[in-house]
């Protein structure tokens, strides 16, 4: 049996290099999409797939950063694995570039080997997967699952005051184009993803691998709330309007619903706002962005019309006109089952104690069942700790998970076909 | 007796007037202390004074406009009455603006009639009545009152970029010779304030006049919330410190205090936001900017401790840290009883129906105790509305509040002395 023991420090030294591209007026490791140290880390991605002896390395329409280590029997469906490298303002380290460079680190492993696939195994940086100013995740992987549409590239962006589309051409993309990249349903033969775990399952039951079962879905919700401004000295408690205390009841109303749920979810305001702001005066608008997951689909579905009567009721109760909008992000999705066992005899066979967990996450993963089976490889997060500077996963473990990584694309390549 | 029924349409005609001098790129009528059209608005303050026959019109280095009606002794304790005419962001156009105007026209009225007062009548356009980023409202008031101190000039506005000091520097006055304007205790025969009710009261009972009784005092608070930032899919409900859940629950607290009042009273969270402010991370940190008014100062002390304490309780039962600021702005401040009776009695005179009424909003009055007896009238706010484009009060109640004023400092200027 080749070395396919991947060479930790090459990967540490990866990370660390990726870590350089931050947009330095803002806190942590923030490099968002369409940023300029975004572009400059892709161009670092570039290289280090050239580095690794991938061949075809290039960006598609959609600003897929792809590579491709070429099997023996092109004829067959190939397989993919790959990730992202943009960060939530205010992000990590891990978060992506773990599942990029460690997705290099196996097609270079795997190279160097001498063992050739017999499928072609293609590697990708995926542009834009974190939530953005256009409300849309995961822009890559939408494009190559036919998923992006016109009307996506029309949605204008707070900060940029610009399209999507037009902010992807600034970017030197071809939104027209991106919108042709669909590739035919069925026709990869399994992605997978490495990840950090982003949660503290893992570390909680002292486990080294997590195989993922479920991508949790994401129903997200803008609720806004029209009340009546009034002088905060002297209109009496009884004859107010007040928007801020319905949105407030709201936000507790977004807790209640994850805290007594029956199944794996979780609930979150994240912002909020009252307007006009002043001590003196009472509210007449606020809004609240909030976000509601789970992987269980009959009570993520369930969840939309409670928390909207809930919270209409209670603004109502006040004399606050509410307008609830909801966005759908992504329903939930499970992994491929026989992929799952792949993983799992991947990481028993490399000596890695494993646990089957959930993904309350979004990921590419989630957009590619399209295309073919998929599965995901959880490495720990330190505390649990994600979307923060503190973000967390020790060279040890993330070096484990692309050993199971590489094992994993190696027994998929030996199957002939992965049942659904 | 001579005739001095204020002229109407003159009246409405300058309230037309300074509701010209506006920031246009604020909502409703925004002329907020230290803008452009503020400026622009006291030097037409100023020509109206100089139209009126006021003598000796200036601006003090404290930035009130200052006119006076000479009376037949001038060795006797003056008399006061004034008001303010800037105001909230996206405010009205009569909130101070009356009071004013009307006491311009009330000095008109007493020259006119060939009556002149045995006293010296001032009138003062005060500078910078409402709250301000330097969180300091009644500038001008305090500075004749000896409450302006440098702490206070020290303050760094976050707009300007400045502090208070070198933003009046900037505005033409004299912040250095501001400290130092405070007239001495006890120098005024009376001082009495014009001014649109901003509540509801007088409209729902069906009256014309307010008496005022008391100023209500006001408690601010900044409370702080520093939780722990998380990644909103994959942190577990039970495991979080999320401090705009703890905000939420502080703007309820807020709310609850008031609500449950054994006496007038009211509370108000005007301000709030949580950081980092995405969608899909547990916010680690928030701010409320809230306040509680009551004339009652018993109630208005024991509610900062009683609030603290369950703030701080609902905030360490989610693990998120508090830390609370109380700026107190004003202590409750009664009204002269002897100038009460000879308000009621002017308004009996005109034929003015009247009710003894609460202020819940602050005023430049609130700091005139030191020099003398204080009184304030109110006139009708349509709809109780206030601090709001949709502010008003018709020209017939503006007018015959401007009648009551002129016969209420003539019957004050008659009195030897006013028992405090």
């Amino acid at each position: 049996m080749p070395d396919l023991t991947p060479d930790a420090a090459h990967l540490a030294a990866g990370l660390e290099a990726l870590s350089t591209f931050v947009q330095s007026a803002q806190p942590g490791w923030t490099r968002q999409v369409f940023s300029e140290p975004y572009l400059a880390s892709r161009e670092w991605t570039f290289r280090r797939m050239v580095e690794a002896g991938l061949s075809d390395v290039h960006q598609d329409a959609a600003g897929n950063i792809v590579g491709r280590l070429p099997g023996q029997h092109p004829e067959l469906k190939p397989l993919m694995t790959g990730s992202h490298t943009d960060t939530v303002w205010g992000g990590g380290r891990f978060d992506g570039m773990v599942g990029v460079v460690g997705a290099i680190e196996a097609a270079r492993l795997i190279r160097e080997s001498g063992r050739p696939l017999a499928r072609d195994l293609i590697v990708v940086d995926f542009l834009g997967e974190e939530a953005n100013e256009f409300g849309l995740s995961c822009l890559g992987s939408r494009a190559i699952t036919g998923e992006l549409t016109p009307g996506h590239l029309d949605r204008l962006g707070e900060a940029a005051g610009a399209t999507l589309g037009a902010t992807m051409a600034g970017f030197g993309l071809d939104p027209d184009q991106a919108l042709r990249l669909a590739q035919p349903a069925g026709s990869l033969h399994a992605y997978i993803e490495l990840h950090i775990e982003q949660g503290p399952l893992l570390e909680a039951a002292g486990k080294e691998i997590g195989v993922v079962t479920a991508i949790a879905g994401i129903e997200r919700l803008l609720a806004a709330f029209q009340g009546r401004g009034d002088h905060a000295g002297t209109m009496p408690m009884a004859d107010r309007h007040d928007a801020l205390l319905a949105a407030a009841e709201a936000v507790l109303a977004v807790e209640h619903e994850a805290c007594c749920a029956p199944v794996h979810a979780v609930s979150t305001t994240g912002r909020i706002e009252a307007l006009p702001g002043a001590f003196n005066v009472v509210p007449d608008s606020a809004r609240i962005w909030a976000e509601v997951r789970s992987i269980d689909p009959a009570w993520l579905g369930g969840v939309k019309g409670r928390l909207a009567q809930r919270i209409a009721g209670l603004a109502a109760a006040r004399g606050v006109e509410t307008a609830l909008e909801w966005l759908n992000d992504q329903p939930p999705v499970a992994t491929t089952p026989a992929v799952r066992e792949t993983i799992a005899q991947a990481a028993e066979a490399v000596g890695a104690s494993w646990e089957a967990v959930p993904s309350g996450a979004g990921h590419d993963a989630a957009h590619l069942p399209r295309l073919g089976p998929i599965g995901m490889i959880f490495v720990p997060s330190q505390g649990g700790r994600s979307h923060v500077p503190e973000e967390f996963t020790t060279t040890e473990d993330t070096a484990r998970g692309v050993q199971v990584l590489t094992q994993t694309l190696i027994a998929l390549d030996a199957q002939p076909a992965i049942p659904a």
